[in-house]
């Protein structure tokens, strides 16, 4: 596969790193240093304007860039009739989002959305055990996600709300709202807030959202950048017993993910935990997906539909703390 | 002082045991095998009418009935001048519990209730540090609290809403209701829900709330008899820090209280925590609590008003499931 | 099976309980409350005299007395034709054990010494992975094992030499001795220590083993009686991996075995964990034992050898103090 | 101060980044690559040869070679009348490290060596509370240190017996035995054990060391190049109450400092941890301590002396081994 990295940030570097095997032939970025930095890594031609980079013979574009140019960088290399990776959020709106999903409608290319948490190997190996029925029917999800940011925090890029399309819950809400998607289907917000609290800026730092699916099941998450200790924990509960997860590695603490099953007798209930102390391979193993879902082996793990529905409900919350 | 204990179960019999070094002058329960066996415990005389047992010559009654009969008698033990520990809620309605708080104000009496979740150790340190400013202004509370019920639990008591005035909102709900209000003041009802997943019956096993107080803060709760694992978790956030309360004893795990102090430059917080790994002295430390307000020398902690707040929200929830 | 039990203390007790199912015909202890307590639980007829015990029509004997009784009274069991589950350490001394594997040998009795840990469900869990490879050969086990008494601990039995034999090595020690000797076979001692550092009395409260297998194979042990936080923990490293059971329930905290298999590329190994927070289960299964064994099903786990080479270590260990 | 950096391997540049603020005039190893590089960071001289190193204008030498050379240059550099900080173990054998404390002892240099566990802020401050009584008169110490090597270990420098002077023994074992001494005083070897389990080469991967105090005190100590996860526990008991240090940082899992206190009516005790999640400082405050003893301002917390008595032990080990 030939291969454009557009935006050569930290995550379009990692993008690069696990694209290990095949070719890539462009990579662009405005800032120079970054796009030279990445360009001696791979080999790449580097250019500045995503248009050239889309200009190249490439069958692929990976594009990682601030949340602004997501959306219109994936349409025009979607029209060009490249696959794309694109990073979650995939836009700052679902207007943004959904004409990537028509372009790639007709044009019959792969859009995968980074939605990178599916990866995480306690994460997807819940999901195949939930798949199992090791827990039975899913009754509701518990999800908690959050840091304490940095001393600056406030003047980094996320506070701009026309670069970023809002704060932290476009950031690590709208992986709690995707993963709970995954498990338990089409949710619609029931409530949601999204509350400054400490952070000097126009953006959100917190917010609170309950999702509600068939039959009531509930997703009930929180997402915070006060979180002073770093924190992922995601809940599972099912008719016969419970999944968790928790830590994704380095400050969230190392991952792990627990079974408990329901004994007939009731009572406590029988425990597994399997860790993951292993570095971080969910970026490897979701360019594996996109290779496999652009040659038909594979569904793509985490659709442009899948980032269009996850706007939708960042959009509502957003509309019901301005109205 | 002398003692009416009404309400010979577990509960009755735990109040009769943390009242030691009073005299206990008589027990009360319709049912005789339950009032005989505290009788002979605690030598007092036997009654099955709660009337009987607030025509005894008594300073003070506890009340430890199922729901449906908390307010009568405690209005009754008010009416007749003598002070009263009740258990929570207090009744099953705001409508049950308000004229308690009136014939007290009048009575000058003095109403305690039983929200001994104040009183374990690891609660009671967390609100100490809290007012120290140890985490500097409060931002938001995340509470979550549970268990599995066991083999049978649809057929007890709590599952008649005649007798308990609701399912698991009016059990483990209330209790964190109450320890919300307690660190943020008082709430208003920003989202509720009480679904009923699993135990067949006609209340609700699972509630999920958002409550809001002054400035946003937020306390974002879930309570659940289907939590296969049972768990107690408290955390409460600050500007410069974060507490967080894990456990309550026995099946509940160990009772910590951990706080994490954030420093100046930022990044991992400095963290201390406390194991609290004795047997649950909170019926003590309350019941001592409860004879300092009568003598004037502490407020009650855990007042009528609380309870009454507390039942105006749960009911807020239960109007808006019906409506 | 019609069976005896001859001491009726806390363990005796537990011993009927486990032998649910089978007809207990007669109960022993020279203190008339413990006999009769029990005889009215299992409606057996309760005697003074362990001979008498042996006179009735029993199949088996369950020898639960201090130390001091155990051999001399399960000689006399086998003598008379009788199975015998005898509890540990079968006798203070090798030379008090010996006799009795003499007599069996010659009746064909089973005897079964109750060295109830090795039914612990993560201890016989960790044995299943061991034999099946999971962590290649063994290298060492590390054992950590102590209470820390009580008030008054110092005058109760086990300090008086002539009923214990010994102080924590023949008590908790000889525990961590017959687990090692299960996973690694015979052992010799390289090193024993058995000092006193803390309770007024006769006898060691803590024991410090360096016990060799072949090729080198080391056991390196202690046990305490002045841990002031309860503990159980016993790691086996092998060539591939590492078995790690901490816990044994109650105040020993929740029983755990972890399972580190290295992976190819070394670095961090892949981590399982399972809990087991039920109701200690180890009598009932030992029982089972027990019984496979005499109908010829199964080899008796924890055998009459298995003491006394238990025995002899500890008697070298004092020795050794004493020289 | 004037200082020269001697070895500019991995720790040699800890010891110049922990050096800031003072001039680092001249930097030494025979390997090009790795003097040129630290001293294009500190701004020094580069220099092949020791002697080179030692006719700067300097007070100080930081010593970081391997073990072969840290006495030799630690004796040239005190005889030339200045300060050193050693690496530990000061040398391979303690004919090797006695004569730099004869030379500093008529040049009144001050001489540290690294010791720098002693500097971990979990170690500190337990020692603090240890000297305040916080547990009564100290009984005994487990330690546990080690971890599981890496692909081609066994080729690494300290597989070479004439450059290390052993194996896992003066490695991690003699971190232990220092600190061990540091909270007991003075220790003799009742037992050690170095043996060969996993590794292809001519030195131990495995010590097991029982150290005897005054009164009998223990130091309990394992050390193990074959622990697969790693793994630093160091557990020091007291008459009233016992300290836990739990892991180092990083791989070794987040430092930890628990405090257990023994009540008055004994059973479960109170129990305080203190976690330190932060970026190892050790190397920062044991430089400080070197400049303090320096100055004159305090005594050097790990001296030639302790090294000396170090090597002892660890030659008596691999006496007894080779015996």
């Amino acid at each position: 596969m030939r291969l454009a990295v557009i935006g050569c940030g930290f995550i379009g570097a990692k993008r690069a790193a696990a694209a290990k095997g095949h070719d890539i032939v462009v990579v662009c970025d405005p800032d120079a240093d970054r796009r030279d930095a990445l360009a001696r890594q791979t080999g790449a031609r580097a250019v500045a304007d995503w248009h050239d980079a889309l200009s190249a013979d490439i069958d692929a574009a990976l594009i990682a860039t601030t949340h602004d140019r997501l959306a219109e960088i994936a349409l025009g290399a979607v029209r060009s009739g490249r696959h794309v990776l694109v990073e979650k959020p995939a836009g700052r709106t679902p207007q943004e989002a959904r004409p990537i999903a028509e372009a790639a409608a007709k044009s019959g290319a792969t859009i995968k959305v980074g939605f990178n948490h599916r990866f995480h190997p306690a994460l997807a190996r819940a999901k195949a055990l939930a798949e199992e029925g090791a827990i039975g029917p899913l009754l509701f999800i518990r999800g908690r996600y959050g840091h304490g940011g940095r001393l600056g925090y406030e003047k980094e890029w996320r506070f701009v709300p026309q670069i970023s399309g809002g704060g932290e819950l476009i950031d690590q809400g709208s992986h709690l709202i995707d993963l709970s998607r995954w498990f338990l289907g089409d949710l619609r917000l029931a409530y949601g807030a999204a509350p400054t609290y400490f952070w000097q800026g126009k953006v959100d730092d917190n917010c609170f959202l309950a999702l509600e699916g068939r039959d009531g099941r509930m997703a009930w998450l929180h997402a915070s950048w006060t979180e002073w200790k770093n924190l992922f924990s995601f809940e599972i509960m099912g008719k016969t017993g419970k999944l968790t997860i928790d830590g994704l590695g380095g400050s969230y603490g190392v991952e792990r993910l627990t079974l408990h099953r329901m004994l007939p007798e009731m009572g406590p209930p029988e425990t597994t935990t399997w860790e993951y102390p292993f570095p971080d391979r969910s970026f490897v193993d979701e360019f594996a997906n996109f290779i496999a879902a652009i040659e038909g082996r594979a569904p793509a793990v985490g659709s442009i539909n899948d980032a269009i529905a996850n706007l939708e409900i960042v959009q509502a919350v957003y509309n019901r703390a301005r109205a």
